[in-house]
């Protein structure tokens, strides 16, 4: 294989994603794709139609993970696996997960015009609900695979309307297997290698075309219930209130302060939703929802920050006669890539003289389980300002070609590996 | 007339009063009639009715306001008029502003059994949108019917969905007459009397069944929109954050200082509106929108209270890097009722032997307005630890015949003057 001979179809995979794009809950340049919504199984139509265009072998697990198969010479062999995600959080944009998808087919496209003919089979895997905006847990699909997500307490998740995950699979059809049937084995791929968005702003900084990723931080997730006692906003004075909005505006200050506080630079923690009952201006309110998103690169500081809301939500509470409920939702431990992967891609940028770094996810992804499966790394490209999960999230052209190319390339060494 | 024959039928009452709760937007106890939806137009459906049944007369105005008219013997005689509204914000009980709509129309078949003949014609209004929810300001009939909302305006009040008050008449069929027609002249009514529960504690407190209000406190309401930056929440470190979410959270603990701190202890201030965009665990909040009510029983310290937040809301934005837009939706005064009406009621009572306290009212009312264009006073009974703006909002059937009573025997005399 001679790598020069590795070229992307950059005209084509754009026209792919400005497409996929259009797949939205919401009209454009505004991407929202929530799992299970009409627009998320749409938006997988469309990647299974672009699969089987390119003559590859498709299949679905039973919470939706699609598998695109380029079959290897040696098809008993583990496969090299790559792929990322295609829903969307609510006002989103049109790369984040979805370069990760679409890229790999393309490039699978390219190494097949190339005349590559891979010892290992190569699979792009189109992760379930890496966001978690139905069921306040991200990476559903990847957890599963992984075994890091009991089947059964997967089954159990409930969204906003408290309809169960269970329920859903029902509706879209998908519950013929049990959710036991989607663990992998952990020797089941030899690699994973996801091509992503940084959603940081360090390589436009810093004007470098690829990031290689040696750590993922570690994310985790709180909810809190906050009920207090609702009345007439005229009638209750002032020193009686128990105002579940105040309580949950003293919580969302105070997550800011933990990450600040936290001891690394390197904390952040977001208060993302914000929900009050009844929400009428001449009402006390009586209930308040919130949802925090709490990470970190060191489980210590991240574990020390979690804690500290978790005091500040007690002290809060008490003070201001308020009932909570706090809880949980996921803590997860931050992820080491492997050192052979993160060295061949440095490798391979070598050899195509394309300057790069080694760097931090401070997003997760479904990397983060994957590597508890098979050794794994991810290939950044830089995205403007930062900016992601939003409408004006970009990747240009130019800079997404460059790491289709570099994953093209790290696939082909992989599945030629004996 | 003798008083003595004036024998409200609570039996009837209370079951007209359980039927209206039954038609809401949400189940059991919970009642929700916002303006315009189903259950507000049936709600207005099932009070005609009850008009028709009692041989009143019934005509409608163009923003809806219902007018159900007792002829007296000398029409010509500006009339004596009650009334209150049927309109609840969501999540709310069922004797707020119902009591004053359908105790009076009981209180006329009181007077009509025990054989009173009016000089006057008594008029039980229905007023529309008393509770903001749809338009964000209250009291939207009867505003327009004093002539404190001008119509061109009003015409342009739009819901959060984007629709005006002029589309929704048209869409209710409300469209024939411009908003114009609404207004009535100072000297149409020689009276206006309402009949409400208290939306406080104070009666229940002191073991009082009727309660004479003097003042009604002087209601204001901000809007606020905060723009600030969104991002991934995983990949926009702490430092450089512009967090809608948190700037509002500052806001509301704002809001609640300045009512603590305004000098009085009867200003009471309340974030009931409290939404972010885009709402999603692991996106740093870009967009805020709060609805502030400000009350107080004095103009001096609620508008220095006004002020304050105003100027905090200043502070906290250019602090954060958030950019704001704050509007006043209403500021109006404190409201004095009418000396002669207040020593009228208090005399009834002494008759009935009914104990009374004189009192300010915290929550404004139709009466507000009212009082531009005539004498006005209201009366209160008491609720159940002074709950109201929610489902186990409460007044005992006793409470309220002994209110109906009240009322039907002041109407009486106000009706018989020449």
């Amino acid at each position: 294989m001679k790598s020069e001979k590795i070229e992307i179809d950059m005209a084509r995979l754009q026209s792919q994603i400005d497409e996929l794009a259009l797949i939205s809950e919401n009209p454009p340049p505004v991407v929202t794709r929530i799992l299970f919504s009409e627009a998320d199984l749409r938006g997988r139509a469309f990647v299974k139609k672009l699969a089987a265009e390119a003559g590859l072998k498709v299949r679905q697990d039973a919470i939706g993970n699609i598998f695109i198969q380029w079959t290897g010479q040696n098809p008993k062999l583990p496969a090299v696996a790559t792929g990322s995600h295609i829903d969307a959080i609510p006002n989103a944009g049109k790369f984040d997960g979805v370069v990760g998808v679409l890229g790999p087919i393309e490039a699978i496209r390219a190494l097949q015009r190339a005349g590559v003919n891979p010892e290992r089979s190569i699979e792009v895997i189109v992760f379930t609900a890496e966001e978690p905006t139905r069921f306040g847990i991200g990476c559903v699909g990847s957890r599963l695979l992984a075994g890091t997500l009991a089947p059964e307490k997967a089954a159990l998740l409930k969204d906003r309307d408290g309809k169960s995950l269970e329920s859903w699979r029902e509706q879209v059809g998908w519950a013929n297997e049990h959710l036991r049937s989607v663990r992998l084995a952990s020797n089941c791929f030899s690699a994973f290698v996801e091509l992503h968005i940084e959603q940081g702003p360090l390589l436009e900084k810093e004007n470098l075309p690829i990031g290689v990723v040696e750590r993922i931080a570690a994310p985790s997730t709180l909810r809190l219930a906050l009920t207090g006692v609702g009345g007439h906003a005229g009638g209750t004075l002032m020193p009686g209130r128990r105002d579940a909005l105040l309580a949950g505006a003293e919580v969302a200050l105070a997550v800011e302060k933990a990450a600040l506080n936290s001891g690394s630079p390197d904390t952040v923690a977001t208060t993302g939703i914000f929900r009050i009952e009844p929400g009428a201006v001449n009402s006390v309110p009586c209930k308040a929802h919130l949802e925090i998103d709490l990470r970190d690169t060191q489980t210590r500081t991240r574990d020390g920050a979690m804690a500290q809301i978790e005091r500040d939500v007690g002290t809060i509470c008490e003070r201001r006669g308020v009932q909570f409920e706090l809880e949980r939702v996921a803590t997860d431990p931050p992820v080491t890539c492997d050192p052979r992967l993160v060295n061949l891609i440095a490798e391979t940028c070598s050899t195509l003289r394309l300057p790069f770094k080694r760097m931090v996810s401070r997003a997760y992804h479904d990397s983060s389980f994957m590597a508890q499966i098979c050794p794994t790394v991810m290939i950044f490209i830089p995205c403007r300002n930062g900016w992601s999960h939003r409408p004006d999230e970009y990747a240009s052209p130019e800079q997404i070609k460059t790491g289709v190319t570099v994953l093209a390339h790290t696939l082909a060494s992989l599945a030629s590996e004996l």
